[in-house]
């Protein structure tokens, strides 16, 4: 093994890595976290790992989901603009398992960067912290990791994970589900927290770019990616009796999300007159020269959540939630699609 | 707002996202998540989410921790050899929470990449099988992001989350710790997964170095960094009982961790000559020319867990555990230090 002799004194300061940023970056997140903690979070205890207690639950089941903001995390470093990711990922886990009937306990996160900066660290954190209040879920737990030579630049990953809890013989499973049941579409503000890749492409990823007002959506482009992902949670909860399933309409759009939610043999029927697409896809779609089908394959196209419930309940759901619509119904599955979508009046594809 | 006429048509594929590998990749994860399924797991009803019975407990408290393998990841890259770095991760996190008395449940991991490669991320996947067998431990759910733009090449970041469980009354929180404690140190096998950015920057970082024999290690230096984390949770929960707390030592070493399971007053005196510093370091510390306590602050210097138990109960671990030494004791604190750690006979210092 051949020495070197003279060789500059290395710390881990040198190597990149910022420990004084670190731990400055962590008692903030500290203090914000805390905001979040509820008397199950045993916080007084808090070594190497979060604590939650369990309470008031026969049988409790938890039911756990993990998930990351994706690439809008480079239109945030574009904009220099990291108040909403923490949001974006708070809602987006939260939603997938409440798809089940679960509630939110508490969440983790993960932010990972090639170089700390604490004011950064916080604000991203600020969204979290934002997004987890306005659900009564725990901000228990994350880490902070400073990797340089895995990112680059002001880049980062955001990583969440959520842990909810319900009745074991209350968990939503779609058994009930039967033809001729409706379809509830839950309006979306946008691509929430799929697509962005596509979405980049096509209408590019520069601040500049980003910074451009445009009539057809009443804004920047840059503000209306940046639009925060939708939490269904608060409107959905009080009419859980209500719901035979659910679907979040993420990466895949509604034809990859919708059959997780289907039982065999029955399939979708979505009336697309019946909704309303934000300006915002047809943009893409007109920048990028993306086919329709293509669209439908990855973006939610205007429907954030879809719930599935007995006809006569569907008038439930309209009248209480201002951005809910009836956009379709569950078939019979006669073909191999269990997503069918009926397009404007004029044509009709089956896909996915 | 300006319109391309004439462009090509961009699909997601093209925007750098291969949804075939992907779905093919989620697929392979399936089949080897289901190996580590026991009967508390409710797969039947995997839809976005995992689900888990928590069965058994009176007053159950979920204790979860995340974290990443950082910048470990680059010589796994470096020397294409991904099967362990699962077991890293899961190890990682299972040791956290275990310092509380908490058993693994479940774990959930996130792997995110440029390009996914189903082959490697099957290899990824078994180790963080082979680690979740190992402890009983379900790996319920996951993410596999392909993220142009945030990572390069084929680094990739693999992020895990894991929940656990304890009965409130059984929670190790330290209180019972007093002054002459014995402090037990189960040995580390390498770097585990902390300190890496400052390893690599010492000992270099391309297959070739890494590929080097080195007669002082008995193997090549990559093989030496590589070395999977220790899971300690099998050998020390028959010794749950004598346990009166716990500090995994990960980044900042023992000064960075003991602090965390120490009561206000008392301070950890270690005696180094009681157990062996694993080789690895000490070429580390000659290559980079770092200082005894840059290395004392950065790395684990050959304890992975530090246990702490009362004096008379001591010889119980180092008869069960071959990898166990009394290599401390507790003693009032005096000055600020709540670490202090006597070196060779020759030197002390006050560290942290």
């Amino acid at each position: 093994m051949p020495r070197r002799k003279y060789i500059e004194r290395i710390t881990y300061a040198s190597a990149g890595v910022n420990t004084t940023n670190s731990a400055q970056a962590k008692k903030r997140i500290a203090q914000l976290a805390k905001t979040t903690f509820g008397p199950q979070v045993l916080s007084d205890i808090g070594l190497f790992g979060g604590f939650f207690e369990v309470k008031g639950y026969k049988k409790p089941v938890l039911v756990s989901s993990v998930d990351s903001v994706g690439t809008k995390i480079k239109l945030a470093v574009a904009l220099d603009k990291h108040d909403t990711v923490g949001i974006d990922i708070v809602n987006h886990c939260i939603n997938d398992i409440f798809t089940s009937g679960a509630e939110p306990l508490f969440f983790l996160d993960y932010i990972a960067t090639a170089n700390l900066v604490p004011d950064r660290i916080e604000e991203i954190v600020s969204g979290l912290v934002k997004a987890c209040k306005a659900t009564g879920c725990a901000l228990i737990g994350g880490e902070t990791a400073e990797l340089p030579g895995i990112y680059t630049g002001d880049d980062y990953d955001l990583v969440g994970c959520v842990v909810g809890v319900i009745e074991k013989n209350k968990v939503i499973v779609g058994k009930q589900i039967s033809e001729g049941d409706a379809i509830i579409g839950l309006a979306s503000n946008g691509l929430h927290t799929n697509g962005y890749s596509l979405a980049r492409k096509a209408l590019g990823e520069t601040r500049g770019k980003l910074s451009v007002f445009s009539e057809e959506l009443g804004m920047t482009i840059g503000a209306a990616l940046m639009e925060p992902h939708i939490c269904y949670y608060p409107v959905l909860k009080p009419l859980l009796p209500q719901i035979k399933g659910m679907a979040h309409i993420t990466g895949g759009g509604l034809v990859g999300n919708m059959p997780r939610s289907l039982p065999k043999g029955l399939a979708a029927r979505f009336n697309s007159r019946k909704w309303d697409v934000p300006p915002i896809f047809n943009l893409i779609k007109e920048q990028g020269n993306i086919t329709t089908q293509e669209m439908y394959q990855t973006f939610n196209m205007g429907i954030g959540m879809a719930v599935i419930c007995a006809p006569e309940k569907a008038v439930l759901f309209t009248k209480k939630i201002p951005s809910a619509r009836i956009v379709g119904e569950v078939v019979k599955q006669t073909g191999e699609a269990q997503v069918i979508i009926d397009r404007k009046g004029y044509h009709k594809d089956k896909i996915g």
